[in-house]
């Protein structure tokens, strides 16, 4: 039996306890939706002000070299190259990570040889089979789906050019094992990309130990850089000389201000690089990246998978008799940072919650998300969140017609 | 014989003089530099503090609904949409100018039927020239440049799919005529793309009634929206219907958040949309297309080529002597709102009159550049400019071993 005084305790124990002060959290609030939109850093303010304020105010465009905005893509890399388990001059930030996925696809597919599959599954985030899709249907190449992500592995074959995945799953927060799909996927002669939009800040990752070839993600889940921030990029340095994606723009050449008619490459991952980067937002997410410049990625996963854990035997403890379906998986190595509960009544679930300070989602049609990002969910957060469901359940408050008709959005 | 008192009665007569207290210009600066990076809108940092300090802070993933932040990118296309002659519907703003013009490159050449050269210029902005290379080499068509930019009429021909021209010519300022070209490239069969990048908000446009197809532009020159600000993409509305761009995300989708897991294109310039946007970027710029709102274009115009007009004739007057080249047409109707003089020495004279308060920049190989912005430059900016020029020639100031070496960005 789990009580309040237990999770306390847990909470005075924590040794990441102290990270939560990185973070505003609106008082009153429990924050579970940190998958979706991470927390303002108490020092993004300041961050942006600097920019806004100071740089582009008084130092106009010689800041692009006085600031070093000019460097800002690759420096934000850096900053995120370990949480990635990625040596130096593999990682960039820019554009979206929609955009980020059509280089690194486009460039695989320039890569390929004969092959001509996309290999990926049907529960992928939305966008990126979008992506793939319009890649496909241009470059001579299939998008095979499978049903379930445990197939993947047996449905590699010599026509297989990509293996294309989510390492977590966005509506059940069921975790890929990178290593042994990579390794697979290289077996039968394909390259692999690996979209770690729920992974980077919540998962340990060894993207060079486990000879990825190409990773994206995004900035504003639980790396914490603000609404729509700058996504990542990841180009395995083994792979940079062949790295030429379908969209080249000035940023990406080997001296972009020399102005010359003929696109040149730049070595390594500045061939990433497009566009002008969007500095504002950068240094947003810049803040975010300095919340985790001391944090140890495996106190995170531990603490991660106790959050996801207890918040699991709590629904079942106080809240068995509702009808809540928990779908994350119970196996703590194929579980990420959140948990997904399937009801038929998810959407006014959702809604009496957020109305009631406990805010997670709804994935249509039926699932109710909850994200425990270690930095600044606590533990008692995860008995008080489970103590709301439980209250609007009990008082039957989410079937208030107001918690009908609302859109919704990540 | 112009004096600077005359200027000073230019100013006291200035129908816009109002508009320069929208922006923060540092005490001691005359910049002529908008054309790479306009000013702060004095209306910026607080367009930005309420996204990140009370937005985001306070209200956290609600916000995309609470705050609208889901509709920015097409709000600030109809707030643009006056300054390009484009009625509503057909303008958004997302991604980088390079990423859009991908967009409407790659979805005019999937129109294209079996034309298959894209005809540009090779004096064209770098970036557009490396984004159609990449999309030529790997979609079987041909890039085809003509040294002159007046020999693009004559260049067209039963082969063209698509002309693909920035109107205002980043080094020397000529101004292409967008009517006639369209027109005669219509008259040719092929469609149009113009990159406006350095046309918008200093140079009154007429999109739909010139019938241009596709076009794109950046947000952070005269637009004046912050370092990297997103970008714009046209799309006039007898296209939009077949308007497929290569690059297709959620933010494109019918309907975004069923996460449906086949692609469908949202009607209208939703399309023209890809990823999640930059909110924070997004904010700034809204602050500096606000500045716009009561701002009538004719009169841009008017002040456009009184300030560079007034400039030339100033470098004649003052500074004949030093062996000064203006490239930038004499004519009204070919000159836009900046002037580029070539000089030996050019690189160390702008170093020199950065050092000096007046802010200009350099292009490889021996080009200065000066932008005149009508809604915050005066027309005693202009004499001073010139006045700090013979300076640094009479001087010989510019000979400092000091000006030699340093890097340029735009």
């Amino acid at each position: 039996m789990l009580t309040r005084e237990h999770l306390a305790e847990l909470d005075a124990a924590d040794a990441l306890a102290a990270a939560r002060g990185r973070f505003h959290l609106p008082p009153g609030i429990i924050y579970l939706d940190g998958n979706s939109l991470g927390p303002m850093p108490c020092a993004a303010p300041a961050a942006v002000q600097a920019v806004v304020e100071s740089q582009w105010r008084d130092d106009l465009i010689t800041s692009w070299n006085r600031h070093d905005w000019v460097n800002m893509p690759l420096r934000l890399g850096e900053k995120l190259a370990p949480l990635l388990g990625a040596a130096p001059g593999q990682v960039a930030v820019a554009d979206s990570t929609s955009v980020n996925l059509f280089k690194v696809l486009s460039a695989a597919l320039a890569a390929r040889g004969e092959r001509n599959l996309i290999l990926s599954e049907a529960g992928n985030f939305p966008t990126d089979l979008y992506v793939a899709q319009g890649l496909a249907a241009r470059c001579d190449c299939e998008l095979k789906l499978v049903t379930d992500g445990d197939e993947v592995q047996s449905a590699l074959d010599e026509r297989t050019a990509v293996l294309m995945l989510t390492q977590v799953d966005f509506r059940s927060g069921r975790l890929h094992d990178i290593a042994s799909i990579t390794s697979a996927a290289h077996a039968a002669g394909a390259l692999v990309i690996w979209d770690l939009a729920h992974s980077a800040g919540a998962v340990p990752l060894q993207l060079d130990a486990w000879q990825v070839d190409l990773a994206v993600g995004c900035g504003y889940k639980y790396l914490n850089g603000g609404p729509g921030a700058p996504a990542f990029v990841y180009v395995n340095r083994s792979f940079q000389q062949r790295f030429a994606p379908l969209l080249q723009g000035w940023f990406g050449h080997v001296r972009p201000f020399d102005f010359e008619p003929q696109f040149v490459a730049a070595e390594g991952i500045h061939r990433a690089l497009c566009g002008t980067p969007p500095v504002i937002s950068m240094a947003a997410l810049e803040a975010g990246l300095d919340a985790f410049s001391d944090v140890d990625m495996a106190l995170v996963r531990e603490k991660s998978l106790a959050l996801t854990g207890i918040f699991m035997a709590l629904l079942h403890q106080e809240c068995a008799r509702f009808g809540l379906q928990v779908i994350t998986p119970q196996v703590a190595e194929r579980r990420a940072s959140q948990v997904a509960v399937r009801h038929a009544d998810a959407f006014p679930l959702i809604q009496a919650l957020i109305e009631r300070g406990v805010i997670g989602d709804f994935r249509s049609p039926d699932v109710m998300r909850f994200g425990f990002a270690p930095l600044y969910i606590r533990f008692v957060d995860v008995w008080d969140a489970v103590a709301k469901l439980r209250e609007v359940f009990t008082t039957r408050s989410y079937e208030d017609p107001r918690y009908r008709a609302r859109a919704e959005v990540t």
